[in-house]
Order: C-alpha cells, then sequence, then structure tokens
C-alpha cells in the first residue's frame, strides 16, 4: 500500500450507496502535508511531461492542484460550476453532471486563461463515473490545448471512469484505486499497483 | 506599494460597479508564487498568535488557505456552500450572504473538525460587506473555538466589512486594502499602511 492508501485504511469511512468518506483528510478537513506527499508523487509519474498550467474543477480539487502545481511551478486555473457576474466575456462552457449532487452543472473557464500554447495536467480528487474529467478534458481541447495527464487522488475502480479515459489514450494516474468496498464490515480492496500497470500498458 | 497592491496595479481590472477583476492571478487563475508571498507575510503578521487550524470558504479561498497553511504547519478547514449528500450527521450552520452572486447561501462545517480547542486562522481572497466572514466567525463561535485572526488578500475598504469586523475586536489583516477606484480611469487607490496601522491601534 502506498502513503494514500494507508491513509485511506485509517481515516476513510465506508457508508452505504458506495459512499467513501475522506473528509478527515481530502475534500473538507484538508493535510496539507499529505497533499505534499501527493505533489512529489504526481511530479515523478509525470516527469517526462512538459507541463505548464494545472487545471482542475472547484471546490475539492483546488486544494491539492494548488500544491502539486508547486512540484511542478506552474499558475493553476479552476473551472467553476456557475456563471458568477464577475466573470464576463467569453468563456469555455463544459456540461458536468454531478454524482454527489444528483444535478448537472455548466462548468466554465474564461478564454483568457487556456489557449493552443497550454499543456495541461489536470488534477482532481475523486474519479467515478469521470464526468467531471470529460468537462474539464473538452474544455481543454476547445482551447486548443494539449492535456499532457490526469492526476486523481481516488478512483472508484468499480465505476466507468477510468477505463473509459484510459481507453481514450490519456495518461490518468489515480494514487488510490478503490476496487471494492463493504459498508457492514468497512473493508476496501485497492487495485494492485502492478495490475494497473498491466492495465494501462495493455490499452496504450 | 506591497508585493499585492504591485500586482493589482499590475494585472488587476476596474470594472463598472465596484468590481475589481483579479481572476488573473487570485480567483480563477492562481499564482502560486505569489500565494507563498501571502503565506511569508501572514505569518509573520500573526507571528505571535498561537494557531492550530486555518478555516477558509469555497470556492476561492481554498487555493490561498493552502499555501498559507504551509507556513503554519496546520490542517485547512473549508466552510461549504450548500449541503452535499456526503455529509452527514451534525454541523454548524451559518446563513451568508453573496454579494457576487447576489444570493443567500447556507454555509456549513462538520462539527468533527472544529471544536473548542481549536485556535483559527480565518483565511479569504475578498472582503467587502463582510458577509462570508461574519458566517465563518459564528461558525468558530458555535464550535467554541478562538478566533485568533483574519487575513484577506484584498479588502474594499470603502465598503463596511472591514471597519465592523475590525470594530469588534478581531485582528484583521489585509494585505491589500483598496480605498476607491474608478473604472473609467483604471485609478485604484490603497490605503496607506501607516494609516491602516493608526486606525487599528484606534479600535483596540
Amino acid at each position: 500500500m502506498n502513503f494514500l492508501e494507508e491513509r485511506i485504511m485509517q481515516d476513510g469511512v465506508v457508508k452505504e450507496g458506495n459512499v467513501l468518506k475522506v473528509d478527515s483528510f481530502l475534500n473538507h478537513q484538508m493535510d496539507i502535508d499529505l497533499f505534499n506527499q501527493m505533489g512529489e508523487e504526481f511530479k515523478k509519474r509525470f516527469a517526462d511531461k512538459s507541463i505548464n498550467k494545472i487545471l482542475t474543477i472547484e471546490a475539492s480539487g483546488i486544494g491539492i492542484a494548488c500544491i502539486v502545481a508547486q512540484y511542478f511551478q506552474v499558475p493553476v486555473v479552476f473551472a467553476k460550476k456557475s456563471k458568477s457576474i464577475n466573470i464576463e466575456g467569453e468563456m469555455y462552457v463544459a456540461e458536468v453532471e454531478s454524482f454527489t449532487h444528483r444535478c448537472k452543472n455548466q462548468v466554465i473557464v474564461s478564454k483568457k486563461f487556456l489557449g493552443p500554447d497550454d499543456h495541461v495536467l489536470i488534477i482532481d480528487d475523486f474519479l467515478a463515473n469521470g464526468c467531471a474529467l470529460q468537462g474539464l478534458i473538452q474544455i481543454v481541447q476547445s482551447a486548443g490545448g494539449t492535456v499532457e495527464g490526469i492526476g486523481i487522488a481516488i478512483e472508484k475502480g468499480f465505476q466507468p471512469g477510468g477505463r473509459m479515459i484510459r481507453n481514450l489514450g490519456y495518461q490518468l494516474e489515480s494514487l488510490a484505486i478503490v476496487e471494492s468496498m463493504d459498508a457492514t464490515t468497512g473493508n476496501i480492496c485497492f487495485r494492485d499497483s502492478s495490475q494497473q500497470e498491466k492495465g494501462k500498458s495493455g490499452t496504450l
């Protein structure tokens, strides 16, 4: 087990409905030392990529993205979930369905902050169905930019998002992939890293 | 002028309706080096305070709070703006009016992450009417915790939030206080730091 899997075993709580609560260290209270470990690890995994911008989506992706950005020495842009009166002018827009909130959102990024010269690392806390990620990829493509990679803290391996994104050829690195979890026993099974590697080379 | 005032002069844009757009470095695209300078500065200004937690509010406060947290070696908790199905159990709730979005929100923090032992530094990107800040203070008080200080990137000095919070006796440190701005000329006037100091000692 790596540092994140160990932390999930220690502090994560499995709830009915395939909900994994990690709000004590990831997405409500945030452990900044842990985020720094994640930054180091993403820097290793994307060492061969030339990245000049990190893109994430509000709200819980922002903290991780900002700490990770320090390892790449790049600015962060976060996609917003609703139109604000402070954002005017032209924007990239994508439609995103939220599993957690059971609603559809438009996510928007100002055209000023993404363009054809951008080599983007997308960062988010969770990957399940991949809806948010599809929206972010769509936005980078609309801008004519390049998605150099995708870094996720926790992937729900039993939901289709990860497989779909990997099948599209993207380098998707999830620091912990939950294969299954059981709300009754509290047990959590992670995908074996070697299996993860094998699966990746099989699809690329 | 300090580093943040200089950056606002360089990249901030004044819009009609007393809107100051700083989305190229503060609250849409985020300059992480600048956030680190802010962290250093807040650490200086709150050097005599014993702080064990940073509290902020989604979304644009999160990035600053996470970088600033590295200078205090503490975790960050962010208040959420709407009830999520992933947050269950007991929560602290405060009502907050948003100037930008012209609507009322409930902001919530899980009771697990704030308590009587917490000595809290509140961090946010903007202070105007102070509604968000009042909500956060109220939440810390509900938890029985102590607000050790409040660190703001940009305060609109011509709106009542700052004065009100200082009159309540809180140590409120705003890195840039805009006294006035003019959408026609693009001119921005900052409050003189010495005047700021005088105002502060006068109210405490």
